[in-house]
Order: C-alpha cells, then sequence, then structure tokens
C-alpha cells in the first residue's frame, strides 16, 4: 500500500520548511517523524499542532518526561498504536526507565477499569469527600479535605 | 432517585469489612468513598479491585503523585466524572499542584486531538525512529536512537 | 432544565403512533421509556432504529437475557448512564440475577483493563494460536486449534 | 519489525514461570499466548493480571461462554483487535457456535448505535421506570417494575 | 494471515446475492467492498445494516457530501482505518475536496480535545445561554438564544 | 455543589480579559459560556484553545455550519453532553435545521455501528478499492477510482 502522501523537507514550501525547522531544532534532531511530514500536506494543521505541542509539552509545573508519560497513558487509552510508539518513546528518551513505563501501563489498565465499574454501578459523587483521619494530623499540609480539584483552582485564584 | 445499593460499614459482612479496613488504614482516613460502598455489593469485585489498585498506586519507579495525575488522565479521556474528581483529589492530597493538574489536562486534550489527526491521516509508523542530532552528543547517555519502549524492554531484561 | 423535547403518545402522528403500539405490544408494556418519545421527534430515526432493535434484541442462538446483559456491557463500557439503567433492568427483566450482572461488571472491568493492556505493549497477533494440551484429549470436540473466529465463520459456511 | 520483548517460558524467571504454568494448566494449553509473555516483562502486572482474569472468567453465575462473548463485545466496542481474536476464540472454544457470535456484534452494533442517540438526543433518565402490562401478569415472577439494577442489589443483600 | 471469512458475489445465497446487487447498483460500482462480504457471513446483519446505511446515508436536509464527512469525523474519532478510508473516499467521491477532508479532520481533532477539557475541568452546563450581542440585530434570523438543540425539537413540532 | 472555580470578565487579568473581549468579538455575543470561564483558571490553555478554536471553526473550504456539525457529531460519539449541548446550538446559530441536526445524529449512530462490526469481523482494508462502473461514466469528473484520500493529497500537492 502506497500509503497517505507526505511531505519531505526537500519539497516543503517556505512556510512548511519553517515549522519543520523549528521541530527539529526544539527536539535536537535531524530527521522528522512521519506525523509531521503527513498533516504537513495541511499548512495551517502542522504550523496550530506544533505551536500548541510545543508549548504543552515543554518543561513547566511537570517535567516534560512526566508529561509524556501521561500522553502516552492517553494514547494506550485510545488505542492509537503510533502515538504510543511515539510518546513512549520521547518519555524513554526524557528519562523514563523501563519500569516507570511499566507502572505507568498498570494505571492505565486499571483506570479503565474502574472507570467502567463506575460507569456500571453508577456510583454518585461523594458528597462532602472523605475526611482525613485524626492520626494524619502531623501531615496536614499535604491534606485537601474537600473537593482537591475546585480547592486547587482556588487556590491557583488567591495566588494570582 | 434513590442510587445504587451501598454497603455501609455497619452493615458491612465481617470479609467486607476487613477490605474497608483495610482501605482506611492503607490510605489514613476514616471515612470510605461511595466507589468502595457499591462496588461492595460484589464482595469479590471489592476484593480483587482493591488490592490490584492498593498494589499498582502504591509508590514505585513513579511516584504516587504522579500516578495518581496518569490515573485522572485517563479518567478525563474515558469521561468519568467521579473518577476525575476522586483521582483529581488524590493528586492533589500527593502533591499536586493546580498547575500541575491543569497541565496535566492541557495535555491529555493535545493527546486526544493528536491521537485523532493520526487516525484520521492514517500516519504510518516510523521505520527507523528519527535519529538523535549530533550536537546533542553531549547528552548521549539520555539518547534512546531506536524504538525507545522496545529497547526500554531488552534493557529491563538485560537487568535481571 | 426543560430537557429535550418529546413526543407523548397522545401527540404523535399515525405513523409514529404505529411504532408505538409494536414496542408496547412487543414488550408488553403499557408505557414507553423516554429513549421512544425522545427520538420520535425524528420518525424515521423512531422507525429504524426499533425495528432492528426488535430483530437484533429477538430470541436467537442466544437468549434475549445474554443479549440484554452485552448490550448493558457496552453501554458501561461507553459510560451510557442512560443505556445502563434501562437495558439492565431489561437484562433483569429477562431473568439475570444480581449476580450474574454484577458478574458481568467484573468482565467489563477486566476487558477494558487488558484491552490497554495489549493497546500499551502492542502485543502482535498469536500465530498459530496457542495448540491444545495433549492431556485434554478426551474434550476434543469443544477445542479449536487455530483462530476460532475465522474457523467458526468457516463453519458456518460449511453447514450452509 | 523486531517487535514487543517477549519473555519465553525458557528465559522465565521462578516467578514468572510459577505463572505461565499456572496458566497452562488452568486452560489445559501447552503454550502460551503472546499476551502472557509480552506482560512478563512486569512480573506484578503479570501475576495481577492473571490471577484477576483467572477468578473473573471462571464458571459462576454467568458460565465461561457467555462471559467470554461479553469480553469479546467490549474488544469489539474498543477496537481491540487481537483482544477480539483471543476472546472470540475462547468463546468458541467454550462452545459458542458462530451463529452466537454473529448476533453477539449485532448486539454489540445496535448498543453501539444507540448509545451515541442517547448522547446526542440527552435522553433523561425515565422516573419512574415503563410499567408492566397487566397482561403480562401470569408472568409476574420476571417482572422488575422498579429500576432492575438498583432492586437487583437490594434482592442480594436481602439475601445475605 | 488468511483474514475472515468473506462471502464473494458467486458463492452467494439468492438472498444476500438481492442485497448485493441493491448495493451495487444504488453505489453504481460493479464490485463490492470487503465490508460487505464480511458481514454477508450474517444475512440479517447484511440486510439490515445495507437497508439501514441506503435510509441514512441517502440526501436529505444534508446532502451525501456532508454526511460522509460526518461519518468520516466519527470514524476517526474511534479510530477505525478501515471506514476512514472507505468513507473518506466516499466522501471525496461526492464531492469533497482535499481541503474539505482537511478542515474536517482540524475539527476532529479540536473537538476531541475540548470535550476533554470539558470532562477534565467539569464544565457545568450553561443555563440559560449567552444571549446574542445588540449588534448582531440585523442577522436577528439565524440567531438561537436558547438552547439550540432544544429549540430545533420544538421549532419541528410546531412545522408539524 | 458548589462546582469548578470559574473566572468572571470582573476579575479577569488583562491577558485573560483580552482573549475574553476576543471571543465575545468575534462570536458577537455579549456573555462568556462557562467554558471559557472555567478553562481561563489557566490562561495558557484558554488562549491556545481558543485561538485553535477560532482558527479551525472559521469559515474555509467547509462553512462554519457543517463544522459546527460535525464538532457535535464527534461530542455525541463521545458522550459530552456539554460539547453536544453548546456545538448543537452554534450549529442551529449557524443555520441548520432540526431535520439537519437529526439527519446528522443518525449519521453518527450509523458510524459509531458499522464501526464496531469493521473491529469486531475484522474487515480487511480493500486492496486495491471498488471500481466505478462502465455506467457510471458520465460523472466521471466526480469519482475517484482509487483511495480517494490518498489522491486527495496528492492532487493537493500537485496544485500547490
Amino acid at each position: 500500500m502506497a500509503g497517505p502522501e507526505m511531505v519531505e523537507y526537500e519539497d516543503a514550501s517556505p512556510e512548511v520548511r519553517a515549522v519543520f525547522d523549528d521541530i527539529m531544532q526544539t527536539r535536537r534532531v535531524d530527521r522528522l517523524n512521519n506525523f509531521w511530514k503527513v498533516i504537513a500536506v495541511h499548512p495551517p494543521t502542522l504550523k496550530r499542532t506544533w505551536e500548541s505541542l510545543r508549548e504543552v509539552m515543554a518543561p513547566g509545573a511537570l517535567d516534560p518526561m512526566v508529561k509524556e508519560l501521561i500522553f502516552t497513558a492517553v494514547s494506550a487509552t485510545n488505542g492509537c498504536a503510533y502515538c504510543v510508539t511515539s510518546h513512549g518513546g520521547a518519555a524513554a528518551k526524557a528519562g523514563a526507565s523501563p519500569e516507570m513505563i511499566r507502572e505507568m501501563l498498570a494505571v492505565v489498565g486499571m483506570a479503565n477499569e474502574t472507570n467502567r465499574l463506575v460507569f456500571g454501578y453508577q456510583v454518585p459523587m461523594d458528597e462532602p469527600p472523605a475526611a482525613v483521619a485524626e492520626t494524619d494530623a502531623a501531615d496536614a499540609s499535604k491534606r485537601r479535605p474537600r473537593s482537591a480539584q475546585v480547592r486547587a483552582r482556588r487556590a491557583g485564584r488567591d495566588q494570582r
């Protein structure tokens, strides 16, 4: 099978070539993955996707290795073989050990299982969430007795 | 709506109560989330799910905070509101800052987008994967020029 | 919230009413679930969906209880709360015990977990499938040493 | 492509070999599917997954053939080709005829269709569920006029 | 790999052949896609699926090109390579330009991304929806200030 | 339940307010949907998501109404109620009639069904695709006898 059309570097328009150059420089590689060559048939998709990925996967509160593990976890959930290979590889390149990748996949498996138990049994929201134990008082700075996500957002706002 | 049947601690059989006790002691909480009370209607599911989760989410090569972020990422991909709330909360309790949770969700969004670009454009596997650049030689110990996941497994075997 | 528009029996066109009557007679109920009243806003969807469901869910090689369990299993996988409730209810009405429904949900959980392990580890197809053991010879009529699905289809063809 | 690393029986550690032996004895086969050899690179995942599957797929209120049909139905929903092949084969080995497998796939198709009609039209929960008809009185022992799933759980509790 | 059993035209029963003839005449082609030959192993599935597709994909309020684009969008979301190829091809045959297909895939990517942001952040329903601006008054006939879907259904009812 | 934190216009930072202003001006509305107020807790996600959506949903080879129908189709497939409501509403606002929305949902249903038949039966790729009939010669300008998607990409390249 011929497969999908790809734009090779030599044939790329200046606009596409500028994105290709930025990808290779940012990632310090001298070759492009097929993903970029394929979506380059639609230059707006190439440019937007690269700029978004570059921003989202950059070091931040989470380091790139953790971000690549998360990316791979989503890709395994969705059954995207290409994405698992490329982002699993990126995770390893960013420092993830074989054991880390395997533990990530174990979490992916359990999350997909318990998500369906929740769907099937129709578990209602906890209200209010489970309180922390008395014996855990010494570690209080880490605890969040109310909805952690909501609290996290509140906290973020307060800090602004 | 009455909602699904739940097994309260007071009404639990000794077998179920033993699992409930282990959950509360391991997590150092004095109340149970609805998830456990609902699946307790089927004691084998309760016991197996708890023992699996306890093992998978324990500290290992990945710390519990990263594991909870991954769990939440999968749950957001699958649209499980209960799971996002409980595991997002667990991530925060384990030390994830609001910024970390938001960066994780940004990765989840991008992964779900690019997974579909790969599906829609039918991107073929890279073979062999993009080589690393010459200029990156100083950082060679971190690079994996071949399929990182395969290599990672090989490496794991060699170390045994 | 007002919710989606529904077509009540009293307001239905003769064409829609004919479908409503057939649903109630076939299922031996005197009220319609919201599903039918909602999709009745598009009569071709109502008619086609009902006729398809009536055919697919009728007794055949599989009995209706097993079919409803399978329907509920898919709905739990997809996170459709309405569908889990209505088809889980239909399974119970067709004879599924609470234990059967709970075992079905346990299978759903495990299948969703192992599906993702296969995606994440990229397990290659078995070729040829695992052979049966010598010690199992007495039970040979039940064994299918080659791809069972392919064989099943072949067998079906041979029998025609 | 070399494919993922696999642990062959000859190379397996005693811990992995014990699981391999149990799989082959329980299933009365003398060869291992690739799934087990691949996940054996992470012995905790191998052991936990096997023990969970062995428990969940064992005969219970549902027989193994029905469980394998349900497993295959979930796998077809998720698009896991390896899982459809292996569990479809297991269903056939457990006695499922070609016609049964085909009817199961018809149910899978319809469930996936109507799940999306429910999502798209946003069908609200039935409250209370449709009552059974007077004419069905002779068959009353099978009917469950209230939410069958909730009732099923209640019933289960009463029986304890 | 031998692949799944297929029913060739020459070997088909009269019942299957009648469906095959209708497919080729309706689509004005002289060969059958594998999809039809594979599901023909179960004649009721073949007949029902063809009759449903013929009705749903026929010209209506939406023209066939738009319907094929929507079909391809769903298939890309679900990761069905065969379906993306066949329905993407059907969209092109019905008049979709390469640019249209690429814009459709860009929408698919963004929808899958924002769906997960909504799941992860748990965005609550807008109530009531955002009102239209005063400055847009000249274009009022196109605006729907309340829930458009609900209104659309109401409107449809009024027109009956 | 308090629900997730939202950033109201009055409380927004200048950076967030600039995005809010652009959303309201581009869409000619004077209020913001909850989606924007919720993701505004993470300004980089707000800015990137808005700029991507503005570009992707703008008129192009496909008009905005068709794009919103496609967006809604994906959202119904993924079970995102908020997204179905907001983008179904946007489709109606852009001119989609109730009948168009209902036909789109019928296509979504059928695509989800046949995607799973393809997964379950493991339909192999057509190679080469079905040829067009001789009798269709007068309509030749619309036909694409080879893989339409590949051809479409090739054509796009030739035109550059």
